[in-house]
């Protein structure tokens, strides 16, 4: 069946959540959303565009930093309501320099940072 | 830092995404949604529970089903909207009778599935 950005289920804002993973060593990097056209323009360029709520804009990974995300696969889950985009990320995927958003553990009820921003 | 629910950045409707990855394998498993003391509750009970949106009720993962997730190590992304739980989880995730949610691919254009229901 031909895929369809049109058939997944969207938000109120016209947006649905993709997980970003490592397509080599399975680290989840990063969550952000995504609008029908930023699907196909993933799709389209290989390159791993969001949709910005805060800019209101396209958000083409690593435009501006450098650190792209280049899309292996993406797939689709049960509900049609949320993404999973294995990628290949050059550096950091996350805005504070580490490679992935999900730094922080909560351990015994405490905050634990488990890693650095790359050098 | 003492880790409270309530410092994390919820929706308009009280929620943030959780993602679950198997804890061993990497593979994520599903996303769901969670509120303050959905999150409470998960990291006081080490079962992962999410806030179902269809029946505006709490939903512990496997309490009907028994497919069971347990807690292994819940993460918060750098903007604190966003978890990521580790987890041990017993059968499929997926209501499919899945292991994953997220079985089915884009392929040059195509959606293909890539794994059957669990026996």
């Amino acid at each position: 069946m031909p895929f369809d950005p049109a058939t997944l289920k969207y938000d109120a804002a016209g947006l649905v959540p993709c997980v970003a993973q490592d397509a080599v060593s399975g680290e989840v990097l990063m969550v952000a959303w995504m609008n029908a056209a930023a699907v196909a323009r993933t799709l389209e360029t290989g390159r791993v565009t969001y949709w910005s709520r805060s800019r209101a804009a396209f958000w083409v990974k690593g435009e501006t930093s450098g650190h792209h995300q280049r899309l292996v696969e993406l797939r689709v889950d049960c509900d049609r309501d949320c993404l999973l985009a294995l990628v290949e990320q050059e550096g950091p995927a996350c805005h504070t320099n580490r490679r992935s958003c999900f730094y922080t553990a909560v351990r015994a009820g405490e905050e634990v940072i488990l890693s650095e921003p790359m050098a």
